[in-house]
C-alpha cells in the first residue's frame, strides 16, 4: 500500500496507489484537504485503512510532489564518506551534520520534468531517501528514532550547482529553484527497520549508473539525524527529512556532467520504488 | 491600522489592533482560518476594509507570532557593512547576499519570552525589519520590488550562536531552535517607500542600546533582495523576508554578551513599532 498526491480531473487529489490504479481518498476526509494535512493531523493510518479493499477510481493521472504543501523540508548535506572527500578541503569527518531547508516549491512530482532555468545551466541530480515524520518529538533518543517515522519516499535533490556557492555561509539559493528537484513517487509506510538499514540508492542518468551506495555507509545514520534535529526543533508529523546523497553527482566529474533537456534521471531504492524525471528548459 | 494574530478565549484569532484593543476578524472570514491563509489568498486589503469603523472585541489578549503558519521565511545574513567586517575574514563586500530559511516554529510573539535551551546558553538577539509579500512574482525588477510588499513587521532573529557554526556550509541549526526568536507585534500596511527607505532599527537590551542603524546603509537593499530571491523562486503572498541585522549583536562584544533569563530585548523601528521579548530558560 502506497499513498500519493496526484492530478486528475483538473484537481489535486490524494489517495492510494493500487495494482490497477489510483483510489481517490480525498472525498473520504473532507477535514483534510491535502495529504500533508492528513499526516500532520495524525491521520496516516486512517488513510491506509480507508484504502483497504477498494478498487481504483483513476487510471489516467499524473503524480505531483508527494506533499506539495509540506512547510518543513530539511536536507542533510555531505553525508557519505566519499562526498566529504569530494570537497578536497582536507577535513576529517565533521563532528556535526550539515543541514539546510528547502521549500516545497523547489520540487515537482514523479514523471514531471525538472526545470533548467535560463540564468544558469549547472542543474545537477542528487538521489536520496526521504523520511516523513509520523509522531512528534523533541530530543528523541537515536534508539527510538525509527518510532517517529511514518513513511519513506525518494528525492531527487536537484541543485543549481553554481548558485550553491553564491553566498558566504549557506547553500540556499542553489537549492531552492522552482521545480529543480522532485519528491515521490509515493509514500511507503515504514514498518520495519530493514527498509532503511538495507536500502541501496542507485541513480541513473539516461540509463548510466551515476550513484550507487547503501544507506548503511552514511556518516550520520538516519537515527542520528532524527536525534540531532529534534534537539533544536520539535519534529512534527508531516516533516520531511531528506537524508543525504552518495558520491557521483554530475558536479564531481571532470569535466562536470550537468543535466540537459531530454535527459532522464532515475533514482531507485529497493523496497521504495523508482523516481523518474525528465529535464526541460524553462518555458 | 495594524493586523495581528493573538491568543484570547483559549483560541488563536486574527484581526486588527485599534486604539482601544483588538477587533476579532476571524469570524468574518470563515474561508481563512489564519491570517496567513487570508494573506496568501490575496485577502490583505479585505481584512483592512472589514476592520474600518469597528470597535475592539478584546482588550485582554496576548500576541502570537504574526503569521504562525507561514511556510516560507527567508532571512538575509550579513547585510550591513560593519557586519561583514565583524567576520574578520578579510573579505570585501560579497557579490551575492547570504540567505537562509527559518521555520515558523523558531519564532514566538511580541511580549512572549524567547527560550534559552539547556544545551547551550549562547542565545543572541538580532533586530531586523521583516517584509510580507502581497503580490506574487518571478524575476521581479528591483525598481518594481516595492509593489510586491503588503506589510512590514519586526523580527528578533534570535540565534543560538554556537550552533550556527556546527555545520560546514549552513547556519540552519543555530537559527531554528524552537521559540528562539520573535516576529511581530503586528503587520503595518506598506503604502509608501519612505516606510523602508527612512527606517532606523534600534535594539535595546535592558534599556541599553546595542544596535542602531538605518536601512539605507544595507549592502543589499530590500529592492535587491526581492529581485534576487525572485530570480530563483516565485515569491508568493504571505512569504516573509527578514531583511538583515546591523552590527552590535551580543556575539560581537568581547567577551560576548549573550541573553540570560530576565533580560528584556526591544527592537524599535520608526513607523512600525516596538517588538519586546523577555528571556526564559526552557522549562
Amino acid at each position: 500500500m502506497k499513498l500519493a498526491t496526484i492530478r486528475a480531473d483538473n484537481a489535486q487529489l490524494y489517495g492510494a496507489i493500487l495494482e490497477d490504479g489510483f483510489v481517490n481518498l480525498t472525498p473520504d476526509f473532507p477535514q483534510w484537504p491535502t495529504l500533508y494535512d492528513a499526516i500532520s493531523a495524525g491521520g496516516f493510518d486512517q488513510l491506509l485503512s480507508m484504502a483497504e479493499g477498494r478498487t481504483a477510481t483513476h487510471t489516467d493521472f499524473t503524480y505531483e510532489m508527494v506533499l506539495p504543501n509540506a512547510p518543513r523540508i530539511l536536507c542533510v548535506g555531505v553525508n557519505f564518506p566519499d562526498r566529504n572527500a569530494e570537497y578536497k578541503d582536507g577535513s576529517a569527518q565533521p563532528k556535526y551534520m550539515s543541514l539546510f531547508p528547502r521549500f516545497a516549491s523547489g520540487f515537482t512530482g514523479h514523471g514531471q520534468n525538472l526545470v533548467r532555468p535560463p540564468e544558469n545551466h549547472t542543474l545537477d541530480y542528487e538521489g536520496e531517501v526521504a523520511i516523513v515524520i509520523g509522531k512528534s518529538g523533541r530530543r528523541i533518543a537515536a534508539e527510538n528514532a525509527y518510532d517517529h517515522i511514518a513513511a519513506l519516499t525518494l528525492c531527487n535533490e536537484g541543485t543549481i550547482r553554481d548558485w550553491v556557492r553564491h553566498a558566504k555561509f549557506n547553500v540556499t539559493q542553489g537549492k531552492n529553484w522552482d521545480r529543480s528537484g522532485a519528491i515521490g513517487p509515493w509514500l511507503v509506510p515504514f514498518t520495519d527497520p530493514s527498509q532503511l538499514d538495507d536500502a541501496r540508492i542507485i541513480t541513473r542518468v539516461n540509463g548510466e549508473v551515476r550513484q550507487d551506495d547503501v544507506l548503511s555507509r552514511m556518516m550520520f545514520p538516519i537515527r542520528e539525524e532524527i536525534a540531532y534535529i529534534s534537539t533544536f526543533m520539535t519534529l512534527q508529523p508531516g516533516d520531511i527529512i531528506v537524508t543525504g546523497t552518495p558520491t557521483g553527482a554530475g558536479a564531481r566529474f571532470d569535466p562536470p556532467r550537468y543535466l540537459k533537456p531530454g535527459d532522464v534521471v532515475e533514482i531507485e531504492v529497493n523496497g521504495i520504488g523508482t523516481l523518474t524525471n525528465g529535464v526541460e528548459d524553462e518555458a
